[in-house]
């Protein structure tokens, strides 16, 4: 491996291409860096060393006889049947060529390179950036202690759900669904990201009524349940909203990151005072071609930087095309400090939905290592033949199971809750 | 053909997927509206009716054997070989579910949808509004009048170029890049998209030189040139430096769309006195795959009701990977009314660059039918044989013929510099 350079911008991509690796690299750090298509005047070898990207690395993997995406070139003068190889590729930027900017970065290093003709695979795999962006940057304010101090749950995961209907309800009766649900001891309800601020159920009555809702169970039991308030949209309405939340004690906003952007989260960030709960809807446009766009791993960096508190990252054997490998991946990568720089490893709390119930608790927990997520259910709580109460009991049996190291059927003996789901769930 | 309710969103796909066509139709409708995996109580059938997504047509293509994207499933109790059946698919959705907003319109039509099981291939083709997001956003604020305005060229194309090496160059050496630009008889410059506020050339410094040069060009001469600044990075700091823009008395500021985000720009948008130059690096990401993402005609829509001036669209023969019917369908798309409101089209003024000389001139106006457009050349200005100035005149030359319905070879009987650029740039 090569040696990390502190003042250095660091991104590893898989690529396909016809052309030889090394040059196929070039050609890339050409691209995003100090290079033309035609080498023009002023382009000195001074300042293509200073300034041009470098290529640090080239493993080379597979290779295919098909390209992965359509429209690659073919170097010029090539004869005969093309191979398109492979590779894992390290660049680097001096980062005095752009400084410590979130949205520069991106086109930095997930610009123009994507639609170079040599490549007919080309995705971001991870990024690395000097600490100076640490300087600029606040990173996540609550995170997962912040989140664990919020909502008062401390050993376990926060077992969530999200409100469905995703539209449709009217503020009365979200309000009404959310009674029952803090009732049944949840710890955490967010608002789908289909429902923001829409005509038939607008977010400020939503708000009033879910949060008398909340605040009065609070008072009575103790217990303030964390809800995710949709605030995305526009920026002063976001901040209007965010404002509003504070106001009526709420502890959570929810961000659709892919529609809302990089530069208004960052903003938002500087003026929150709740942890920040980030949607990543949308995000299979940038993942699901094995070979095109961002891993979560390099795109889930952006927003930690940025100030997000909680990411998404899907469930194990959940409804969606991914599989449970890159899911494990995910929420390990959200649990991994990003910096060395001590308390400053921008670590967020990832949120496990879309399928999950109780089943899933102990793998997950074995693979991940942790119980620092949120682990949001939907028909696994509110479809279980005990009830809603029943289902909050028994994903929360589930993931004492797990933590105790018993399987959950023989946990099951003594959590009828627990066995209820199994026999209902379990297949 | 359905009937357009004025009331509803409409959003066009192209999707690919072993069921039959209406049930998958019917699984994205729910997913991105009332629907969840599995009825949950509340969600009745009022409540779909009101406002769920509602599968408005469905015209099937061809099919594949072979799933375009990985991830996919097959119906329950599939058997034999799975046929991959593609169609175009046009969805709406009653603007009460989210009110005319665009990050959540984001999220509504381009979001979790893309990871949904049924799919081995899904984009966004198209969307069409209701008029009361013409009523919630501004728009272009110059467009196509406001820059012929601005920059003084009415009848041609603004002939343009882009400061290279896009990093490296001090404020000084950019300074006397645009010296030699202005010069040569230019229209329209532009910061390269990874040049933006970097340590080695800091925005404040390189905008006070290259003004001075531009302002003192303007004075003398009465012309001045348009320079996009590219302002990209955080709120604040976009802000600053677009009011430094204005003092300095520039007249155009650059961002990267992507990177910045929708919100971030319409924020921008509406504190800003300059055109607004999109640049859309990144954008491959999502269009690359032509069973993934979105197509450039739904994307411009966002962007452009958003508050974007100008909107990068490649170019013919382009360098990149892109062919010459989807370019000029992007930037035809720029100049077609998104809405019938008197006015209030929001019309954008394409940007063509990317190995663009004189020699595309007549086809992209015989193909675009206008010459309301950005034409950026970087080699076929500052390679000409004859310097930049016969560069400039020799694009110049290549509108005029163009507009004269002469062949470029006939027109540069009598131009030189046309000629030498035929020469040299032909083959």
């Amino acid at each position: 491996m090569f040696a990390w350079d502190p003042d250095r911008i660091y991104a590893k991509y898989l690529i396909e291409t016809a052309w030889p690796l090394g040059q196929a690299a070039e050609i890339m750090a050409g691209e995003q860096s100090a290079g033309t298509f035609v080498r023009v005047a002023g382009e000195t070898d001074e300042l293509r060393a200073r300034h041009g990207a470098r290529v640090e690395s080239i493993v080379e993997l597979d290779s295919a006889r098909v390209p992965s995406l359509p429209g690659a070139g073919l170097p010029k003068g090539h004869k005969g049947e093309p191979v398109y190889r492979r590779a894992e590729v390290w660049l680097s930027w001096p980062l005095d060529n752009l400084g410590p900017s979130l949205p520069n970065l991106m086109a930095t290093v997930a610009g123009n390179l994507y639609e170079l003709k040599p490549f007919s695979g080309l995705k971001l795999l991870d990024i690395k950036l000097p600490e100076a962006f640490l300087d600029e940057y606040p990173g996540p304010q609550f995170g997962v202690a912040g989140t664990r101090r919020l909502s008062g749950v401390q050993r376990l995961p926060l077992i969530g759900t999200i409100i469905k209907p995703s539209v449709g309800l009217t503020p009365e009766q979200t309000a009404e669904r959310v009674r029952q649900l803090v009732e049944a001891g949840i710890d955490f309800i967010k608002d789908d990201e289909l429902q923001a601020d829409g005509p038939h159920c607008p977010f400020l009555e939503r708000l009033d009524r879910v949060m008398r809702v909340i605040n009065e169970h609070a008072e009575r039991t103790g217990k303030k349940v964390m809800y995710a308030f949709n605030i995305t949209g526009d920026i002063e309405k976001m901040l209007r909203r965010h404002d509003a939340v504070v106001e009526a004690g709420g502890t959570c906003v929810m961000v659709s990151l892919n529609g809302t952007g990089l530069a208004a989260v960052a903003y938002l960030r500087r003026r929150c005072v709740l942890p920040i709960h980030g949607h990543r809807n949308g995000w299979g446009m940038l993942s699901r071609h094995p070979l095109l766009g961002m891993s979560y791993i390099a795109w889930q960096k952006f927003w930690r930087l940025a100030g997000v508190d909680h990411m998404h990252v899907n469930g194990l054997r959940n409804k969606f095309c991914e599989d449970d490998d890159s899911v494990i991946a995910s929420a390990r990568e959200c649990l991994t400090p990003m910096f060395d720089r001590p308390g400053r490893g921008c670590e967020v709390m990832p949120v496990f939905s879309s399928g999950q119930w109780a089943g899933q608790a102990p793998e997950t927990y074995r693979r991940l290592g942790s119980t620092d997520l949120i682990y949001a259910c939907g028909g696994g709580i509110m479809a279980h033949p005990g009830g809603i109460a029943a289902g909050v009991a028994s994903v929360r049996q589930a993931w004492e199971a797990a933590l105790e190291g018993q399987s959950l059927e023989e946990y099951a003996r003594t959590h009828v809750e627990l066995a209820q789901a199994l026999a209902k769930f379990g297949s």
